[in-house]
This record gives C-alpha cells, sequence and structure tokens, in this order.
C-alpha cells in the first residue's frame, strides 16, 4: 500500500468504528463483526447489525483490495495498466419503523497504474431513502451535505447534489431510489468527462473525511425522531413494497454490486446492502392523493431541498 | 405479422387460457386479466393470480411486440437489419408451500430481418425450483422433458438439458437456480455459436408446441402433491431465503428479464416474475447434513435426474 492508501485505509477503519459505535448505541444490540481476507489481495472488516429493535438490518464495511483489474474491466477507469489499489468504507441501515428512512453512504479512495503513470482519486456520497416523505428529514439531510460541501474548496455542492439524482435513479420505475443527497467521483484527477477534476488529492482527502465525519451528523437527528413513529400495518406493507424497488435499483443499475459480483467480491459484504423482508405485488400503486403518492411524486421530480 | 407469427401468437394465447384455468381451478381463485398495448407497436394479455391458498405470486403472460431493435440491441441478434417481431409466452408460478416448488416456463417465437433476409427461430424451456428437494419431483419434471424431447426430430434432451443448466446459473452463489429442465434457442436457424441449428420451421413450431402442451403434465402432478403438505415456520423461512436467490437471479442475469427492462418493456409485466416476499439475511447458510444443505449441494453440482 502506497502510504495514502495506508492513511486512508485508516480513516475507514477509524469511521467504521465511530459509526457502528454510534448506531449501535441507538439501537441497543451490537454489530457482529467478520473480518475476511480476499484471496486476490486484501481483505476487510464487516460489521452488521440484524433484527435490531431500531435496525432491521444494517452493515457498516471496510475493505481494502488490491491487485490487477481485467482488462475490459480495466479500460473502464482512469489510468494505464491494470494494476489497481483501493480503500474503502460503505455502510447501508434499513431501520424497522417504516417512518424511519434507509440510508446509504460510501467514501472511497482509489489508485491505479504504476510508478509515474499512476493516477488517484477519491469517489463517494450519501443518500437518504423515505417509505414516508418528511420534508424536514430531507432538508436537514441535504442541509448537512451542503455544509460539507460549502467549507470545502474543491466540490460543488448543487453539482453534488445533481449527480446523486441522477445516479440513484431507476430508469425502468422512471423515478429516483430516494430523495438524494450527494454523489461525487474522480475527485483529484483530470477526467471531465466523468466528473472528475484535477484537484489537489489532500484537499479531496480533507473533504472525503469531512463528508465521512458528518455521516452522524445527517442521520442520527432523523432516525433518533423517527425510530419510535407509531406505523400502522399498510404503512409497514407500503415500505415492503419500497424496498423492492431499492432492491431492483442495487441489483440492475448500482456500480459497486454489479462490479462485486462480477468480479468474485465477497458476495455476503456486498449484499448485505439488501432489505429484508421485500415485497413485490403486482401492479401496486399508491391510492391518489395520499402520502404514498406524495412520495412517488417526489421521486419522480427531485426536489431542491435546500437553496 | 406474417402468417406464422399470427399462428405462433394464436397457439401461445390458446396455451396460457389452458394453463391459467388450469392453475385457477387448483387454486380456487382465478386470475386477472390485463391487456396492454405497447406504443411501439404490439402488446400482450398478462393473466396474475395473487395471494391465492396455493399460488402466493404467478403470472401467465402473452405478448407480441413489433419493430425495429437499436442498432446496439440487434447485433446481439442473428439476421441482418433492425426489423424483428416476437410473440411467446412465459410464465412463472410460486407456491406458498415451502415443500412445492417455484415453476418458470417460457415459449417464444421471433423473426428478424426483411423479406429474403428475414430469419426466424423458436426459443424457450421449463425449470423447475424446489425449495425443498424431492428426488421424485425433479425425477418427474426431467422425464416429461426428456419424452417430449425424444418424439421431437430437432433436439436433443442432454443438448437441452446441459443448456438449462448453464442458463439458470448463479456466478456470485457458484450454484443453480434450480434443479433445472430444458432450455433452447434458434432453433431453425443456423447459429451454431449461439446453440441454433437449421432444421425446418415447421418442426421447430411442431417442438414448441408439443413443449407447451407438456407443461401442465410437468408441474401439475407436483403442485398437487405437495401444495398441502405441513410445514414448519423454518422451513418458510428457508423458502423466503431461497426466494432471494431467485430475484438475484432474474435481476442480475436473465436476458429476458434485463432485456425487457432496458427496453421500456412493461414493467409490471416483467418483474411480475418476482416472488413476494423474500428475506435476505446476512451469512445465511443452512445447518450441516440439513435437509436445506443436501439441495444446496444439488445446486451446485446438477444431477442427472434421468437416463
Amino acid at each position: 500500500m502506497t502510504p495514502r492508501t495506508e492513511r486512508a485505509h485508516q480513516f475507514f477503519l477509524d469511521l467504521q468504528d465511530k459509526i457502528s459505535e454510534a448506531i449501535a448505541t441507538i439501537d441497543g444490540q451490537r454489530f457482529h463483526t467478520d473480518t475476511w481476507d480476499r484471496p486476490a489481495g486484501g481483505g476487510g472488516r464487516s460489521r452488521v447489525l440484524q433484527d435490531g429493535p431500531v435496525i432491521e438490518k444494517g452493515g457498516v464495511m471496510v475493505s481494502s483490495v488490491m491487485g490487477e483489474m481485467s482488462e475490459a474491466f480495466a479500460q473502464q477507469f482512469p489510468g494505464r495498466g491494470r494494476r489497481f489499489a483501493a480503500t474503502g468504507m460503505s455502510l447501508i441501515l434499513h431501520p424497522r419503523n417504516p417512518h424511519a428512512p434507509t440510508v446509504h453512504a460510501n467514501f472511497r479512495y482509489l489508485e491505479k497504474g504504476e510508478g509515474e503513470d499512476t493516477v488517484a482519486w477519491f469517489g463517494g456520497g450519501a443518500d437518504l431513502t423515505p417509505h414516508v416523505l418528511y420534508a424536514d428529514d430531507a432538508v436537514h439531510f441535504h442541509q448537512v451535505w451542503k455544509n460539507v460541501c460549502d467549507r470545502s474548496q474543491v466540490v460543488s455542492h448543487p453539482a453534488l447534489k445533481k449527480w446523486c439524482d441522477e445516479y440513484f435513479y431507476i430508469p425502468h420505475r422512471k423515478e429516483a431510489r430516494g430523495v438524494g443527497g450527494i454523489f461525487f467521483d474522480y475527485l483529484g484527477i483530470d477526467a471531465p468527462d466523468l466528473g472528475g477534476r484535477a484537484v489537489d488529492l489532500e484537499l479531496a482527502f480533507a473533504f472525503a473525511k469531512d463528508a465521512g465525519g458528518s455521516f452522524l451528523d445527517a442521520y442520527v437527528p432523523i432516525l433518533e425522531r423517527r425510530k419510535d413513529a407509531a406505523f400502522t400495518e399498510a404503512e409497514r406493507d407500503w415500505q415492503l413494497h419500497r424496498r423492492g424497488r431499492y432492491v431492483e435499483f442495487n441489483l440492475v443499475y448500482d456500480r459497486g454490486t454489479t462490479f462485486g459480483l462480477k468480479t468474485d467480491g465477497r458476495v455476503e459484504s456486498i449484499l448485505v446492502s439488501l432489505p429484508s423482508p421485500v415485497k413485490w405485488t403486482y401492479g401496486h400503486e399508491p391510492s391518489p392523493n395520499s402520502k404514498e403518492a406524495e412520495l412517488v411524486e417526489v421521486l419522480q421530480r427531485p426536489r431542491n431541498w435546500v437553496s
């Protein structure tokens, strides 16, 4: 590992500790930890909490992988050659209460190439998926990320907000996965067609650190105020159907998931992102003018929650 | 529509009637019928049965679509040009009882090209996905398909059985979706690299008719003897987790599903294939030497059930 890969890896491990401890305190149940080696190089530490009173299924994962990409795969990334190293943290929390939104976040550092030809970048983001729309939750979540972006010299909040809306989109449903957040990639390299920017890598690292360190500020207040809300059977049923859309996005479109599955990644760590239980009903539609219909309208036309 | 497309379409509509009526009689609940038009040409008739006492979710769908494929898409198929017409019937039945296996079947006729350059072929198959392994169910299912293949002059049962095992395989799980059945494609054109054979199209049609007409013989005796079996909560839970594998296959690998989703197909008709409810649990493994473990072993090493 290069020194920066090492530093990023350590940051992700510390962040995993901090986040999993905070979520475990709210839930009351502890995360189960698995450490694993990747035969082709690297490994990871997965923390999973299932069937907790607050978190129905959640994972906070760190992995660090290195080696050679396949030729076809390498061509999809900037940088010459097939050698790479990647380290990152990703999390998904699916609360049990239908009023509490699902959240996902991911922060990663990649290096590709050799010697002088090495390119390196940071990527990541965070997005919120409510089952019942609360404008104040969406505003709070977006405000935290806007603040993080505004205090960095290397990113623009409107660009990262837009990227998130575009990325977490389910074309066959013609709707967004959720109410968005931020998304960034290739931060540190000159790759305008990919959204990358040739910024100082240490400033990119500082931004990723600030964003990762802000995750709990963005999500915990929302979880705290929704986790014990009274809910109906109909709301629970709606939540399980919305989870179906989450599965559709992750298995059909999500680059991280399909990448992992097709490159012999650790299946359990990749698919811990899938919610459970989940339902699919033919012709399942919200009643007109219901709060469920209101959510779908917002997902069909992403809003600017903060200005 | 060409006369043969018309005849195939009519055959699929009649088959849909016959199969949905037989299944509705067993279930006691009727199928709901939706007919729909495809804006770019064609349409379909979807029959869906949900929350029945025997069938928890099932669909028997006929569609007939025509027009022009995208250039990129057209290149994946034999035949010049982008014009095509396709008609087919597909069905998936997810019984409620964990002892009763899920079944899928599909039969289709395609034409591509124009005038002298038109190529045409039949494709399809049927496969069984048990949650609890019963060797006699697998033997019966395979025996029906072997008999169908053996009385045709245009296919070989071992080839179609092998193709099915290879197609319904989940690489990231390193296991088959189920215990297989038969799969064939490009029957009627000289495309050895795709598994196609230049057989007489009327003989190919006769085979597809015989196979479609044999579906009830293949499945109904199995459904009848398992639908009322006593089951435990643990068996139900295992079934919901196995359904997760079914979702993974359909959304990540199935060509029909990903084709439909990415070409603006009718989403509800495509995703009626997904079971419900479904569970995913991190690190979910059968106990050693259990009957669940026995099923997984068979899925990892497909067997020849008939000789």
